[in-house]
C-alpha cells in the first residue's frame, strides 16, 4: 500500500476538500536574522486541528451504499469526523471514554454526531465501534491508518509550500504517523533537500525508537500532557512512509511545551494545546534557516491553559 | 477631504501593502442557525493588530525626500509604525509614555525604532513628537486622522468582502475611526445594503454621541479596559465618513469584553486583547444573518489575560 500515498493522492484530496476547510495562515517569526519560521496555524481550523482535513478526505471518498460514519475517538479525530459527516450531511457515531470532557462531548453532539460512552479502556472502546459500525453499516473511519485520512492531512504541508516556497527544515508532531506521512510524500517531491523532523514527547518516541531499530516498536503507556500524541506505535501503513522519509525524531519534555504553549500565546497570539505546540518548542530550540511549522492543534483543556497563564512573567 | 477616500483608494493601497502584511484568515462561526459570523482575524497580522495596514501604506506614499517616520503611541500604532519602517528600510522615532509597559518598548526597539519617553501626559507627548518631526526632517505618522492611513486600513474590509461575498451586517470597532472610515467605503460599493454597526465602550462613546448630535462630540478621559478604544473624539477626517455611512453605533461594558476575550480563547482559538474582541462581543449578543465581524487586534496585557483566563468557568 505504500506506494499508494503519494503527491497525486494529497493533490487530489486538496481539490475535493478545499469548500470544506480553512485555508489557514502561515505566520511568520524571526528568533534571530539566521532563522525564519513559517507557522501553518491549523488550530484555526473549524473544531481546532488539522483533523478536519483527513476526516474530510475520507468522508469525500466513501465507498458507494456506506449508510454513515464511526470512529473511537476521545480527541479531535472525534470532533472532525462529527464535523465533517455534518458538512456532508451523513449521519456519524462517535465512541468516547467514560472519562471525556463533557465539552467534547456536548461539541461532537452539537454537530449532530451520537454520542456512545464507553468505560476508559481503548480496546473495549475499539471493539464497541467495529461492532456498531457492523451492525449498523458505517463505514469506521481510523484516526491516522488510512491512505485517504493521510492524505487529507499532507494537504496541509502542500498549502505551506506554495505560500512559502522551498524549505530548509520541517517540523512537524508524530503520533500514529497520518499527518506526518502526508507531509513527507509532499515535501519529498515539492522541497526535495529540505529536512524533515518529527516531535515526539520524551515518554511517547516510539516512532523515534522504530527509526532507531528499523521496525515498528511499542512504548509503556505515555504520560506526556501532550494528550494527542500518546500514541503508542507508528501506524501499520504510515510506517513505511515515515521510515523511508523522515530525517530524525526530536523529543519534548512537558516544560518545553508549556513554555511554547505561552510563546505561542504571547508572540502569535495563537491558542495551542500541547501537542499543537510541539513542533514550535524544538523549532524555537534548534531552528536555523527556513523552517516550515505545523502548528497541529489548539483545543487545550482550559484549566491546563490557566495554569500555563498564571506561572507564565507577567 | 471626504472624497478623497474612497474605494479606489483602498484598493491601490490594497495592492501596495500586499507584500508586507497577512492576508488574515477568515474564521466561521455559527452561534445559531440564522446566524453565521465571518471572523477576520487581524489579531494574527504581525505586531498583532490591524495597525501595520495602515502604518505599511502611509510608509510607501511617504512625500519624497522625507528621512524617516515619527509617531506618539504606546499602544498598537506605534508597535506597527516601528515594524512598517523596518520592513521599508527607514528610520522610525515613537515617542511614548512612561509608564508604558516595558514589553511595548523593547519590541519597538526590537524592530529598529528609536523610543522616546516622555511621561504620561499626551499632549506632551504630541509636542515632542512635533518638534522631533521638525528637526530631524521626519514625517510624522498620527494613528487614523490620515487618508493614507485610513485607506490602508480599509483593506481589511476588502479582504473579507473578497471571501464572505455582500454581508448583512458589519461590526468593527471605533475610535479615532480610521479603521471605521476605511471599512465604510469599501463596504458601501461592495455590500450596499449591508448594515454598518459601529462598537464603542460605554465610557468612550463620542462617536455615538456625535452621530445623535449630527457634530464632533468630545467624552471626558474613558476608563474602559479597551485601552485601544479610548479616543476622546472621532477623527477630524474621519468624522465626515462615519457621519455619511454609519448605521448605528452600539456599547460594549467591560464585563461584555472580557467574556468575548474568553469565548475568542476557547472557540475561536484566538487571543484578543479587549478592543479586539468588542466588536465580537455586540455581534453574539444581537448579530443575525450573514455578519462581518472585524477582530482589530490580540495584544492583551498578560495580567489581564491571566485573570480573565483564570476566572472563566473550567
Amino acid at each position: 500500500m505504500h506506494s499508494d500515498l503519494d503527491l497525486e493522492r494529497v493533490r487530489s484530496a486538496a481539490q475535493r476538500i478545499a469548500p470544506h476547510v480553512l485555508r489557514t495562515p502561515v505566520l511568520r517569526h524571526a528568533p534571530s536574522a539566521a532563522t525564519q519560521l513559517l507557522l501553518k496555524a491549523e488550530s484555526l481550523q473549524p473544531t481546532g486541528s488539522f483533523k478536519l482535513r483527513g476526516a474530510s478526505n475520507r468522508v469525500l471518498t466513501l465507498p458507494p451504499g456506506v449508510a454513515g460514519v464511526v470512529a473511537h475517538s476521545s480527541g479531535n479525530h472525534g470532533q472532525a469526523l462529527a464535523r465533517a459527516a455534518k458538512l456532508l450531511g451523513i449521519p456519524a457515531v462517535v465512541v468516547m471514554p467514560a472519562d471525556a470532557p463533557a465539552l467534547k462531548r456536548s461539541r461532537a453532539q452539537a454537530d449532530g454526531a451520537e454520542v456512545v460512552v464507553v468505560g476508559s479502556d481503548s480496546q473495549q472502546r475499539e471493539r464497541v465501534a467495529a461492532e456498531i459500525a457492523a451492525e449498523r453499516g458505517l463505514f469506521p473511519v481510523p484516526p491516522f491508518d488510512d491512505l485517504e485520512v493521510a492524505a487529507g492531512q499532507g494537504t496541509a504541508a502542500l498549502e505551506l509550500l506554495e505560500e512559502s516556497g522551498p524549505l530548509d527544515r520541517f517540523y512537524a508532531p508524530v503520533s500514529g504517523g497520518g499527518l506526518m506521512a502526508g507531509c513527507c510524500v509532499v515535501l519529498r517531491e515539492l522541497s526535495p533537500s529540505c529536512e524533515i523532523v518529527g516531535v515526539e514527547p520524551e515518554d511517547a518516541n516510539d516512532t523515534q525508537l522504530s527509526l532507531a531499530a528499523g521496525e515498528r516498536r511499542t512504548v509503556p503507556p505515555p504520560r506526556s500532557i501532550a494528550d494527542g500524541l500518546r500514541v503508542r506505535t507508528p501506524g501499520r501503513l504510515t510506517w513505511p512512509v515515515l521510515k523511508q522519509h523522515l530525517s530524525r525524531v526530536e523529543l519534548v519534555s512537558d516544560a518545553e511545551l508549556e513554555a511554547a504553549v505561552l510563546f505561542a500565546l504571547r508572540e502569535l497570539r495563537l491558542v495551542l494545546e500541547p501537542s499543537g505546540a510541539a513542533s514550535l518548542a524544538v523549532a524555537l530550540r534548534e531552528g536555523r534557516g527556513r523552517c516550515g511549522v505545523l502548528l497541529s492543534g489548539g483545543n487545550i483543556e482550559p484549566a491546563l491553559l490557566a495554569r500555563i497563564v498564571a506561572a507564565g512573567p507577567r
